[in-house]
């Protein structure tokens, strides 16, 4: 197995990236591992980390955070984003992650790996951390702002997929976002999308309420790309609130810090469990193979839990199963 | 000035309401508080709390939390909901209160007590607790799912009016939330209404995403019903998973709990300060009067808070403001 990684991409590329990828390929000797950056960049970096399956490949340019995704995509043929999602097209690579500027992935998976049949647009699909510690898909986070109904069907049907091939969750149950929970509820899109999805061979529990997502009463959420991305960036806002709240609360007093020292290990753990980079990355489903976007701010575990993410995609043949059952619920 | 409450609306009702009205009967003697509930319920828990600006106007009848809006508001003319609505618009109560039942309260605040001339939609608009301690109007939260863009434009500016008369800021920053901080991000519905609001007489930062709102980057948060009901929510949700993990983690060995017992009574007041009932209820603005929904589970502290704040409400005239305001823009 191959995977490809944006060596540019993310707050702490490229040394985060270079590290986790390294770690990565050091865990998987049968995993060929190959780092997308300009030589000058990386070779210093790649001095000290040797082994066979761990390879630079040279791009001669990349796309910056904030660079104009769809105009960058254009003009920056030979980024390493670009280079990347041209990769998993031409079958040169198995999967390809980036952590870098999330609109110029999407733009060149769209362009570049293109979708499958069936798909009308692809999905961004973390994983968010549940009170159950299971954790649970959330698909579209922000590909696609303006979904139409068929787009959450599509959503649905793929989620389910991965869920159970990748996270591994048995017959997973499939929730959709919505403002109440009896049908009927919410807007045109939320309305009609229930009844397709009520159509397809999931496991479908309804409309779910966002208060009670995070308790695991799903483990695949399906909502439209705007409501989506609030939802992962209210819980990401929410969370460091109050993280940084409490912070302040365990620091007040030297009497308060003695304290906090007793439960610092378990608030630690705590804070890990909460965090996204234990899930791995994002991929975006619908592509024609898999493309993998991992937070901007992933460090090095972040990285090499991306790659293991990846393999199991890979290993599952998730990509082939979303489009055996396209066909299937095409021909129903 | 008279403030009437809906004695029977709520998980806690009708003793709480009872309670938490008797108190700010006691607190603002010149407020003659009216409590709208059924006489056969009401009067033992009125014989310990007798007060001249306290008092009981009987109604038959009553929505429950699990009724559906529009039938119930219908059929019950007599309910507590329905009355409330009414007395305001007939000009017998200054404001009307109720913890019950959201959509019937809106429904009967539409057609009931009725919208403000310029004002397509009402727009339930809470006060979100943030870290710097302000609070932020949030509207709407889910009294119009499917916003237009000239809906967002009046939420606007009945939100600028009411963080200014009401939270007391000095010239508000209202945000347009959206799922990128650039101009031209998100959907038509966003891109449109980013231009109109543009045109208001109001103090405009332009659009704020989910994560960044908790840190106080503006005072007012336009959005749709449905985004905006998801972000409301979810913040509720992510707090009480943590508060709950955390509860656990303080809990778990004898050890713990001393430590914790030391960091008591400042996580306390930390959880207090994101309490949503410190914060009062939430108005329907839009319409001819003041109709304030309070939290479902509001206990007798939070009932109190609802009715300072819609004594606040009628002191500074904020519906006639708002309907001046309204005349200029469309003068203007």
């Amino acid at each position: 197995m191959r995977i490809a990684l944006d060596a540019m991409g993310g707050d702490h590329a490229p040394e985060a990236v270079a590290e986790g990828a390294f770690q990565a390929a050091r865990e998987w000797p049968d995993t060929e591992i190959v780092l997308l950056g300009p030589e000058g960049t990386m070779n210093p970096l790649l001095k000290e980390r040797v082994l066979p399956n761990f390879t630079l490949q040279g791009v001669s340019e990349w796309i910056e955070a904030g660079e104009e995704p769809v105009k960058a995509v254009r003009r920056k043929k030979n980024s390493s984003i670009v280079v990347g999602c041209r990769m998993v097209r031409e079958c040169q690579t198995d999967a390809f992650i980036s952590a870098g500027n999330t609109g110029a992935l999407m733009a060149a998976g769209l362009f570049g790996t293109g979708r499958l049949k069936g798909i009308d647009r692809p999905a961004l699909s973390p994983v968010f951390p549940t009170m159950t510690g299971k954790g649970m898909l959330v698909l579209d986070v922000g590909a696609n702002p303006e979904a139409r109904p068929e787009h959450l069907e599509q959503y649905a049907l793929m989620g389910s997929i991965v869920a159970e091939k990748v996270l591994g969750y048995e017959n997973p149950r499939v929730g959709l976002l919505n403002i109440g929970t009896e049908e009927g509820k919410g807007t045109a899109l939320t309305k009609e999308a229930f009844g397709l999805i009520e159509g397809l061979p999931v496991h479908f529990v309804g409309n779910v309420e966002a208060r009670d997502a995070l308790y695991g009463v799903c483990d695949v959420l399906v909502c439209d790309g705007f409501s989506g991305n609030i939802l992962l960036k209210n819980t990401e806002g929410v969370a460091k609130a109050i993280f940084d709240r409490l912070k302040q609360e365990l620091t007040r007093t030297p009497f308060h810090k003695l304290a906090a020292a007793v439960l610092k290990s378990g608030l630690k753990r705590f804070a890990a469990e909460i965090d996204y980079k234990e899930h791995g990355g994002a991929p975006l489903l619908g592509l024609k193979g898999p493309v993998i976007k991992a937070h901007g701010s992933s460090d090095a575990r972040a990285v090499y839990n991306a790659v293991r993410q990846a393999r199991l995609f890979v290993e599952q043949g998730v990509i082939s199963q979303i489009s055996e059952q396209l066909k299937r619920v095409e021909r129903g």
